[in-house]
């Protein structure tokens, strides 16, 4: 007789929801598989970690904090699922403003902003309903939502308005499937950071939608001479706000993998997601214990000069890279106003032989062992994505090898 | 009009996946409610975290390996999506051997066991499908697999044979929705340790239905004396078997959040759910990057002896709960061979108010302050599971306060 499992072979499949998870940026650039050119050292203005140059390092006091944790001896054991009270109450004191008041209870920790992502997108949103996200955008946040079934559909932003949301669209995307807006600003990857009008525009979307906003401010505070940031609950007492971020970008330590969920619900309409949140955060209990015992100081110990430090260089590293890009023909250059990145567009018709990002960063690689992300990346073909970490005198010469490489590709 | 939306009011509710989702260790626990007896300090044998007690700490070696990681200022950015290729090839070395030879690409590291257990049950089974898992047996797979839609039936254990699982019952489970067998050995809630004969046994059924083998195998190693710990993996070469494990116990970290994948896949089954499970890994990019640098360190340049004293420690006061609860009237006790729990049957009807593990718990909260799980916490009612980590003059309390409670009980 047939086995009980009705199998008769060792035929296993990954599951449909594997299948149906994808890293764009792993796809794109793992199908890429050019090799520099042999004459040039590689520079890589392709990954959004700025610890990879050298130039770009914690602070001390954070290391000691850790360090200290550590000689105690008492921060090895389980926190609680949604982290430990002396972290949750860090955050909360750290990102409590008058108009958007935080307790430790409305802080959730995760594994990075990631799993915060992840929680907060698992916790909202049914599968086959949607989620509407920015194009250009952070691609984990489709990433999340395909290997959960939800949907999502994109709502555009604008170039020729430093990026903003194109509201109309916005609108014109919302359905009866629709479960909540997704707004990440300071952005990746457009380097833009939004005015305080512009944030109460995409809440009135939301208000008269009753939709819930995330919004996803990893890069608060990250802003370059004259821009503010501004948290969006700050702006907002009726409509709620799951904001999320980590310690990835401004405290320069991505692989720390410590994040948190900030619940702004003045009007009480996340009752019941809250309870979805913690009963999430019971599946894997996500970040290290020694970085939460921590992070009361690397939250409030790490000197204001730090930060000071952080956005002035890549506030330099941005003037540079406009400086040796702005002028190229065949590139549109939006300047950047904060976080740590610029795209570049590609204004195909003027080369000969470029057709597209992908063959953009295809060929700027054979050639001159440039590395860049092609705007499909980010649901944004004809534009490129430039990280500005690396130390000024790479990421000048790397400039110069993309404008270069213009020259000699344009009509 | 009415908004496209289609709502017209803020009445938001959590997703269903989230509704689905709890830990029923949350939820007993929580329901319970008693006050400790004022007059007796309180003693937990109720969390499987061994730093609590303060008796039993990490190596010094391994808080060294990880100041050092700070020291250097190079273990600070994103790691690969599946782990650090140094710290992948650390675990290779650790847990290959002649019959089961892995190497670094067989190894997947995440946010703890439990991350691990997230991403190996996601990538084997559909929503829909069945995974079998052990009873009595740990919560955190059915919390994942509600988690995602997954189904799972329970096998049973067998009290009468140190917790051998009753193969009839297993094989008798099997359908054609089943997708995999989890075996957890060493056992929490159990502490048994199975004979490779019995692991055998279990392989031969997973052969006979094509099924692949969870090997949850946190507790490696973590044996009494006279017992010897087998890898599943080693006892087959047809079989594939996922086995998964971590930093938690055995090198007494359970905040570290560090757990891994063995890809065991001597018969070339697994091909596409390794892919499955390198896709799922980009979700959220699990573990601190600080750990995985120092893992080679960890797992490497701990002395013998470290693990060693740990186990002996386990045991001790394994014989100490053992000699107490042992000959007391109403208690069934299972000598446990390993891990760090023991599981006690509550013969109810040799007591005259005890009806059930939830009251027995209960009660001996309210009467003694001794605070146990009850045995539905592992879907085994009338038992409760005690945890052997306090202090052994704790311990010895606790159990003779166990003993007074029965004493006062009896019928
Ligand atoms: C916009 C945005 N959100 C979230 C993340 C993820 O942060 P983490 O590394 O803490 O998971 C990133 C990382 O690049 C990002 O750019
Ligand atoms: C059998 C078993 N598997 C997995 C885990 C989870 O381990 P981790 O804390 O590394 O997620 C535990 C923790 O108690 C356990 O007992």
């Amino acid at each position: 007789p047939p086995p009980r499992s009705g199998r008769t072979s060792w035929s296993l499949r990954m599951s449909e929801a594997a299948q149906r998870t994808t890293n764009p940026i792993r796809a794109i650039v793992d199908n890429m598989k050019v090799a520099p050119n042999p004459d040039k050292p590689v520079i890589s203005l392709a990954l959004g970690d700025p610890t990879v140059f050298g130039n770009f390092n914690l602070h001390a006091s954070c290391v000691d904090a850790v360090k200290k944790q550590l000689d105690s001896y008492k921060a090895n054991g389980y926190p609680p699922a949604t982290g430990m009270e002396v972290a949750r109450d860090a955050v909360a004191r750290k990102y409590s403003t008058p108009e958007a008041p935080l307790t430790s209870k409305d802080v959730i920790l995760a594994s990075g902003c990631s799993g915060a992502l992840e929680l907060v997108i698992g916790a909202l949103a049914n599968a086959g309903q949607t989620m509407l996200i920015p194009r250009p955008g952070f691609s984990v946040y489709a990433t999340i939502a395909d290997s959960k079934g939800i949907k999502y559909k994109y709502y555009d932003l604008d170039p020729s308005k430093n990026w903003e949301v194109d509201l109309d669209h916005l609108e014109a995307q919302i359905d009866e499937t629709t479960a909540f807006i997704l707004v990440n600003n300071p952005s990746n990857p457009c380097g833009s950071v939004y005015s305080a009008a512009h944030l109460r525009a995409i809440l009135d979307v939301a208000e008269r939608h009753y939709l819930p906003v995330v919004a996803d401010e990893i890069y608060a505070d990250m802003v370059f001479s004259g821009q503010t940031f501004t948290a969006m609950a700050q702006l907002t007492s009726t409509v709620p706000v799951l904001a999320v971020g980590g310690l990835a970008k401004k405290w320069l330590v991505p692989g720390w993998r410590m994040g948190w969920i900030l619940i702004h619900d003045r009007a009480d309409a996340f009752k019941d997601v809250r309870v979805g949140l913690q009963k999430l955060s019971q599946v894997i209990i996500g970040s290290n214990s020694l970085i939460q015992a921590a992070l009361p100081e690397i939250l409030h110990n790490t000197p204001q000069s730090f930060y000071d430090e952080t956005n002035a260089q890549l506030e330099r590293h941005a003037k540079v890279a406009m400086e040796l890009l702005g002028k190229v023909k065949g590139l549109k250059v939006v300047v950047p106003q904060g976080a740590m990145y610029c795209m570049l567009g590609i204004e195909t018709d003027l080369f000969k032989d470029v057709k597209s990002d992908v063959e953009f960063t295809e060929k700027l690689m054979a050639e001159q062992s440039v590395m860049c992300l092609p705007g499909q990346c980010f649901k944004y073909p004809n534009y490129i994505r430039i990280v500005l970490c690396p130390a000024e005198d790479k990421l000048r010469e790397a400039c110069q090898r993309i404008a270069e490489f213009c020259d000699h590709h344009r009509k």
